[in-house]
């Protein structure tokens, strides 16, 4: 951290800083030579990021230098982390998708898109049984209903499952049903949520919030990795901004920044970064191409009849042309590295 | 809802549309005579906002014509809603000013505290028995003693205690100990909890989310009201934007536009809008002229020993400072209307 | 400037930094005691500015301290900056407003617009001559005759004029017609047009980008300084975030923090600010409850026979109701201080 | 357009807006057996769209149905625009490179630097001559003499000339040495610049304003159309967001967006988008995955000497290592579709 004095500080003002760094059992250095004077903290960085040195009298601002984010950090843990869910590997060169509907609507629906999933080639089936809502007169989700029929769509085509959970006391349930406990944009900083998912025992999908900084994003990530579960995979999904056309900001920078600044994988969702299916392969082909470690996408067997986010869900036919790009784009990535 | 058909729709399209609208028991009027081709729903507007026409070939786009919340909507409500909390009236032209110190660190601070706020004319004592934070190594709050010391303030001085509940598990303590239930901005679509807090019987302080628009807010306030309570509050506390001199954009126009969509009332909380002590002062003025309902202020013993969010805390003179204003604001607007 | 190296970075790399600022002719500290190393830079702020040491080897990040606007500055000139304009003072405790509508359509609107202004109580008439609109079919001014006709609005009323200048070969003649030249928010970084109306001999309002931070603003404001001119308002009127209910986000928070960075006179523009003339009037009093030096504030005739920006334009019943309530404003906010 | 009319609204008042639109020679169609009442609007768009409707009693909301473009828009121009520069095409499958230093610093730079990027294997010289800058101690730009040595280096290498032109005044003399002219962010909407750009007879290269939707672009370009000049090439360079990590956003699903909505090729500046040098590969590799028909990049001898944005220049061996993923992707891409 560094403390930028007012120009009009005073010796009285600076001295009082200082005294007060030290009160902490911290260091100082100052720039006594130049102005605004500066002083820097040198010790304890988490003791640093708490200091509300701000609120002194004199202070000009405050500006921090070292993230406080650590077992995400890249610095710390320079190999890409690669997880393993049951034989299927993400990051470190391994490309995975996961496709399926927005929301699990019934049996049939559920089976059928499990069945075209596979079909393509995908590894994960992805569809939520708890649906957060904007509306409360929405449909929510068929919650325990939902996960027996990923769990039964499992069975059928040996697909992994990742669905989402919402809320703390249904952890257990999830992490029963699913091989991915997934972290929605709404819940990234619901702090009980991802320290209860830390301990579940399963790998987690934690996408970004959509106001979230890539800073906060890492923060998340922290607080399961904290709990001892270091099997974090970041997905971008897009970002709120004033652009109207598309339903989010798909931020694919964000996909290099986490490769620079951390070791888990990162994988990308189109569908609702976008919110339009007709934009879905260009992006998916760009976000392998930024060098993701794999896609999350909308598949539904009819999305004319879907109850959830139809306006982005491929149809049967353009999934499979999806995928056939989606195993060339693969292809040519590993090459080019 | 309107669906605009592309200019190149064929007559077979608009009939596939019209009659997947008809198949789920609604009526559609069709402008025929334009380019493009315009069609309208009616019937039951809950079953229209979940309609997935964006999907079906020939669409263009899908504009929602009517909000889909109509508990908290003054259309059916026209009169402003008051709020009683034991004697203290909230709304209808009653102004508030909740104060108090951004977490509860220790039973001295909070009592020196309460004393303070009290002193200087305030209704409520606020205080973060149970903190969100960004990173998992900053200072999480002190849960149950925290509401202990809340209460003993209470008995104290009489103030009522409005504090922060951010998961649910914690809603029946706290709400055994508090007067007023907030919901902090990064738990407003964390569904689970608005349903619980929604049964708690206690008034509810819900904070905007830093990315929510004014729409999405009001259906977070739904979730509660179809819970049977009605004692929602709306708390304006800063947006995200670009803009980095505040720590966030305090968006006033909030206040009017909520009183017009809306009977509940609306407080403003310019310390986490605006992140700099020197700015609340006016800021609350501004807020009080914009009508709002009352206040939320941060006030600490002493910022520069804060815990958390020091450099947005006053300290006791001005806080002293403000309230004198903010009470000579208050007999101003009530003449002036 | 302050230059954080990477944890990683080598003595090496530390003195390559070191001499390349060396080497401009500045100097430097550097804090080789902790991690990572930091290296301020101290000289002549200008210079500073402009070193790109952000590309060389085993830089982490750099960090700007100092503003590089000068003139602009509070640091420099403490007190508030007073425009005159002909008798009409702005700044400094003295309140205007300016009124009219967004543009001069015919003679007939614009006098009948003047005299309704003029009756309320306004000191300048505003309307645009020459319109920058995002459509080349939408109306585009009625340019030199619209000049004219707000000459001769004038000479009727008394009122001071003032109105956009939107390119730099136009400026002579908006200079010779109006006593103050407006700089739109498209035109904030236009920056021929700033040294332009820098040398024109008239006062200048300054429009906020809407996308442009307070720092960018006053570094836009620098432009016009720099070239000898002083006389500039500022005029927050806005920024594009992610809501929809306004057609922007009014910033008043800027109406502090301008004060606080700079000596200069700052207005607000609700009418911009929100879109909705039904939240002119809330948002008019918030804005000098802040602490603002004035009001744009767009009145019509007859709003819904307007040919730019007819919803947010008070009707005259509206406009000479808000001119009351502002009156009875700036007197209570001239006792409170 | 369609008119929503409030739930409240009178029959008196929706005749009201009936006859309104009737006076104009605009035909209606009015749904009158659903609440609230849609009236929509028949006839000649550009007319509809300066209705002022909005202002009317009884109007809840208006909303635009159909663009207010025309000439960029795919509706009406069904094929792909190829826009020929002496024999370099762009759009329609042909991928184009323009790389070079963002500003014209001295002959012996510019020299080096042509001949850096013709070896590179890109088409297109860039480099600024006029510089717009934040601050107006920043270096400005070598205006004329910086021309000169563009037209030195096309001479040298055979490369073609983008540089910007920032002021009506300079667009003769910029169109006289260059074969492209660039018009910047900052100008989006400079309308007399980009009327005066669509009358110099040379291809105009129209990037995104940092706040600018796409629909505004795309009326950006308009102006330019409209003049009689159809050689138009967008460039999405980023927007702003909330996001700090990198220096703007940038929106690849713009890429897809602006193929759907118009005919006018598109090239992406990861460059100035991400504002990081470490981050152009991996989106200039997403850029043309995303399907961009080109690619803009800060190229420069010595990255750490240039005087301005040296943070997101690549240095000769970073650039040649990008061109040829550049070249393998080119050829992926065209065997792929």
């Amino acid at each position: 951290m560094v403390i930028v004095m007012q120009v009009t500080a005073t010796d009285a003002q600076i001295k009082q800083v200082v005294n007060r760094i030290h009160s902490a059992g911290l260091k100082t250095f100052v720039s006594s030579d130049q102005s605004p004077v500066i002083i820097g903290l040198i010790g304890d960085k988490r003791m640093i990021a708490t200091m509300p040195v701000e609120a002194l009298d004199g202070v000009e601002k405050v500006i921090p230098i070292t993230e406080s984010y650590k077992l995400a950090s890249r610095k710390f843990h320079p190999d890409a982390t690669v997880i393993d869910v049951d034989g299927v590997k993400i990051g470190g060169g391994n490309v995975v998708v996961m496709a399926g509907p927005c929301a699990v609507e019934s049996r049939e629906q559920l089976l059928e898109a499990a069945a075209l999933v596979k079909e393509g080639g995908a590894q994960f089936l992805r569809g939520g049984a708890y649906k957060p809502r904007t509306s409360p007169y929405s449909f929510q989700g068929l919650e325990i209903k939902g996960l027996e029929y990923l769990a039964e769509a499992r069975e059928a085509t040996g697909l992994k499952i990742v669905t989402e959970v919402t809320e703390v006391t249904a952890v257990d349930a999830v992490a029963e049903y699913a091989d991915m406990l997934q972290i929605g944009a709404r819940n990234m900083q619901n702090f009980q949520l991802l320290k209860a998912v830390g301990r579940a025992g399963k790998p987690v999908l934690l996408k970004r919030g959509i106001a979230a900084t890539i800073n906060e994003w890492l923060h998340a990530a922290e607080y399961i990795l904290n709990e001892g579960n270091y099997d974090v995979i970041m997905c971008e999904r897009g970002i709120r901004t004033f652009e109207e056309y598309t339903r989010n900001t798909l931020d694919l920078s964000a996909v290099g920044a986490i490769k620079q600044l951390s070791h888990l994988p990162i994988i990308v969702d189109p569908s609702h970064g976008t919110g339009r299916w007709k934009l879905v392969k260009s992006m998916s082909l760009a976000a392998l191409a930024a060098g993701a470690d794999g896609l999350m996408i909308e598949v539904h067997p009819n999305p004319a009849e879907a109850l959830s986010d139809g306006p982005q869900s491929l149809n049967p036919e353009n999934y499979q042309n999806l995928m056939q790009a989606v195993e060339q784009m693969t292809e040519f990535m590993a090459k080019l590295q």
